[in-house]
């Protein structure tokens, strides 16, 4: 999406091989036209997909998310983030290891509002490693429904997020990925080096 | 607000004279059509203020906040709550108390995020007794910008956070105003006992 990639380049912050702030515009500050416009892009790819419902993962992704669930039609569940697990609060809960705070919390979802049958589109603001996206289908699907698509506003394709949740066979689409970056510098997929 | 009052009524759950769950369509699944629908009221309520930024806090006042600067074309900005004082990381930061949670949080904000002569309408979900929209307000002009309004989804108003902020000279508008509740039933402002 060169909308995104355009704003990434423009006011995105790469601090490291590793690192890019992004709080410009998507998780600090917010650009809320360009999240209407990810939302709209998110609709556009997944609209043969028979998507029922939309879930992300709090906070930031629910900008984006909302965008998505309200140019499809269909509600949003956020998975909330708890420190500890849980008991008889009627939810059901997996462990997340999150790299870049180098600590687990568990993701926590009500399974009422994911219904057997529903078509789930799962959307987040930044796809790395993975482990976030993993913990997120399996609580899906726990509750009933099915992962029909993941969408990623922001893929670092030098970490093994994306290749990993292909190869368990996730329809996974990426608005911007990113090759290769550095402090100062980012290469986008398709770009020369 | 009548839509939203229909929609408290309808799948809203008033478990006690204090706690009302709205994880239906607020804060766990979300009604992003609603949402849309509230952020053009909060838009309509201060088309008069010159607001330049809309500010929320995370992670239950981002779905209708993002509608809301959306509406009124200007960029949002979410305050984080941290766990800690963060030393050193260009940041301000309050402590707030939150009494559903009987624990204190430190609400934060890059200052960059917030400009001088910048006009603010501050958006949270709840208000009950203040004190989350009073640190935010004070995060917001410690930044250099003005509260020029205050948009309130449910205001709690058997609990003192409305009056203590109209009585602070703020300009708060809440779209459904709850007088009085118990288990299964709600009564909003205007209505007879």
């Amino acid at each position: 999406m060169k909308q995104l990639e355009d704003k990434i380049r423009k006011v995105g912050r790469p601090l490291s091989e590793h690192v890019l702030l992004v709080d410009m515009f998507l998780n600090h500050q917010v650009d809320c036209t360009l999240m209407r416009d990810i939302g709209r892009e998110f609709a556009r790819l997944f609209a043969d997909a028979g998507i029922t419902r939309v879930v992300t993962i709090e906070a930031s992704g629910i900008a984006p998310s909302v965008m998505t669930a309200l140019e499809l039609n269909v509600p949003l569940v956020i998975l909330k983030k708890a420190r500890s697990v849980i008991l008889d609060g009627g939810v059901i809960q997996t462990e997340v290891f999150s790299f870049t705070k180098q600590s687990s919390y568990q993701l926590t979802l009500k399974p009422e509002f994911v219904h057997v049958g529903d078509r789930v589109l799962l959307i987040d603001d930044f796809l790395a490693n993975g482990e976030a996206a993993t913990g997120a289908a399996e609580l899906i699907k726990k509750a009933g429904g099915t992962v029909a698509g993941i969408g990623i506003v922001i893929s670092k394709n030098f970490q093994p997020g994306l290749k990993r949740l292909r190869e368990s066979g996730y329809r996974v689409e990426a608005l911007a990925e990113i090759e290769e970056m550095g402090e100062g510098y980012v290469r986008f997929a398709g770009e020369a080096k």
